[in-house]
């Protein structure tokens, strides 16, 4: 029987951060190894807690450490990844950075088991072919529109069709520079160019803010406005949709859990949901969300800013769903997230990305970018060593 | 200007911990110092994972340290700590264990200001005047009914009217067994005792199942049935409180955001709504909720299993509504969670406890207690010290 041998965390970390050059400052890998197959994933957000989560001494019934329900399991079919998913639910419901923790870990799974079973991760997810999709890449409003219209062109002139933009103040009040900057973003996109809109949760719980940006959006043919309003405000969300119009309304990358995400489905009525796997809980999370989504009439999306790594896991969960055709795709630029993989997922002659026709998630993690990057980390407790990083090796 | 020079975190884990004799395994306290000030709180379940929440390396925007947003800032009235909680709903965002380790930190920024200003807790919160409330106290079913009469019976004679009761596979399915048990505690208690019966989710999302049980939790007074679904169940909640009633429906102990909270007020429909203190995010999170039921003509109630600490801050958040006059409360007996306060909310001669008359939260918490149970932590990463317990002294 194969069962699940070791469980290895990695914490990268940029030394010498700088917000203005490096995308990403951290990031936490996990290493599955189980029999003679191994499985890499990556978790968002927080590394260093989510670490803490799969290490934590055991506490009471509910507050059991994630590894707890992983370390020695079977791991021959999918129907194991689900069982472990459902133990964490009740065994660690108690541990809120639970979800965060298990999305690096599943992701490693299912990609020791796709090895195991010579399969691609979404045919052991129940997709019979993988549908192209095409990538959006995600470049914020410059200091001026006239460098956001030069950076604009760069993107276009390198083959990107898509562009979700905002930040920068954008929202902020002042009307007339969000419209020079939505104009010089339109203009170096090109008519035919498809725009996004990310609006950071600049209005909070402000429907009507948000309504006096309608016509603007429209003016400038952005196709939706992701997160105007805070996570919570979900009266606020139903609002906005029903006057901007449900498919141009988009949320869910703070998503830790499929009920949140039917939430902003059913309450806040969005008709875009755009899901990270590194948050969700892992690709079976998001995929029964893309699925829910589907039957909804609302479309679904992943969001990725980190590794291939984690953008494989998330086109995985939406592979076979050929009408949820757009893709977050993390462009090629010097940074922690793109050394992690010593292959990428670079589009086709098309300019679509798929989910790779190879076993598990099919993307070989770099050795040399983990120990370039890894942060030597030790966790003691009483006599008890609860954490060492491991070797890479 | 007083600032907040110190934030200690004492992980304190009871030793060779056993199941059937230990009602609590671990706990984690927070030491506020502020200028000359000292304050007290406790966090709820998975200590060591709300520790490192605290103490993580900075990541990115909305995944900072919790500790970033308290240490250094001004705590001078409730402002500060107004301001403190908005700063970590949105720079750590991203963390999702930051209710719970700020639970414990926001109690001990309001018992430190407390002493600070001269006032109980409840004062700084709007309060004119503590109610007493009545306590329950909390005594799971025996293996037989015989002895759960005679746990009853012991209650009664020390003094208790009011009993949480539940666990031991009640609601699994054995009719019968389940009546005799309920019959022995109506038994044990008396006509005039106060029964209450936890369900620990028993009934996943079956409103049939829970259904079948509302004539036996009738036919022995049971007041209220806390958590006969998963939290996640809303639809179930809404259906069964409209069946059995909806103040005989309470739920809410691992709600971790005011909104969660006013979800199951508004569309879980429950009537009573038990919230913890060292969950929520602190003290006024729970007065927040407090009042937001009340408006709702829902019953507001706190969850306390741990110390008396803790007890305390749960008062404070609903002290000054008469209407809301029911408290869990963790009764005398050998624990970590009683040795933590060297004084405790004891009956008064009506048998009602309140929230304490003195400054602050008002209880002391016994240094020998942490020095006993204290387990020694050291977290390194890199060549940076992130946490290593701090003295008691």
């Amino acid at each position: 029987m194969t069962r699940i041998d070791a469980v290895d965390l990695f914490l990268l970390q940029v030394p010498d951060f700088d917000a203005a050059r490096d995308p990403v400052k951290d990031t936490l890998l996990v290493r599955v190894r189980a029999g003679e197959f191994e499985g890499w994933g990556e978790c968002e957000a927080a590394p260093f807690v989510s670490l803490a989560a799969f290490v934590t001494p055991e506490s009471h019934s509910t507050s059991q450490p994630i590894g707890a329900s992983v370390l020695g399991e079977r791991l021959e079919d999918p129907a194991d990844i689900a069982r472990m998913a459902q133990r964490i639910a009740e065994s660690s419901m108690n541990v809120l950075q639970a979800p965060h923790i298990f999305s690096g870990v599943e992701m490693a799974l299912w990609d020791a088991l796709g090895k195991r079973l010579q399969e691609p991760v979404y045919r052991l997810l129940g997709y019979e072919k993988a549908f192209p999709k095409q990538p959006y890449v995600v470049q914020p409003f410059a200091s001026a529109p006239e460098q956001t219209y030069l950076d604009m062109r760069r993107l276009v002139r390198a083959g990107y069709g898509a562009v979700k933009t905002g930040w920068n103040g954008f929202g902020g009040g002042d009307f007339a520079a969000d419209r020079d900057q939505l104009a010089a973003a339109r203009e170096g996109l090109g008519r035919d160019g498809r725009l996004f809109l990310d609006a950071a949760r600049v209005w909070g719980n402000d429907v009507a803010a948000a309504r006096s940006y309608s016509h603007l959006l429209d003016a400038f043919d952005v196709e939706w406005v992701e997160e105007p309003f805070d996570a919570t405000a979900l009266g606020a969300f139903a609002d906005f949709s029903h006057y901007h119009g449900r498919k141009r309304v988009a949320a869910g990358e703070n998503v830790h859990s499929i009920a949140q995400a039917r939430q902003l489905l059913d309450i806040a009525d969005v008709g875009v949901i755009q899901i990270d796997c590194g948050r969700i809980g892992g690709i079976a999370a998001a995929r029964d969300v893309a699925l829910y989504a589907d039957q909804r009439g609302a479309s679904f999306v992943n969001h990725t800013y980190t590794s291939h790594l984690a953008l494989s896991a998330a086109l995985q969960a939406y592979a076979g769903l050929e009408r949820h055709s757009l893709c977050e795709y993390p462009m090629d630029r010097p940074s922690l997230s793109w050394a992690i993989c010593s292959e990428h997922l670079l589009p086709d002659g098309e300019g679509k990305v798929s989910a790779p026709e190879k076993l598990g998630l099919g993307l070989p993690v770099a050795p040399e970018a983990v120990l370039k990057y890894v942060v030597d980390t030790e966790i003691r407790f009483g006599a008890t060593l609860l954490y060492r990083t491991p070797s890479i090796g």
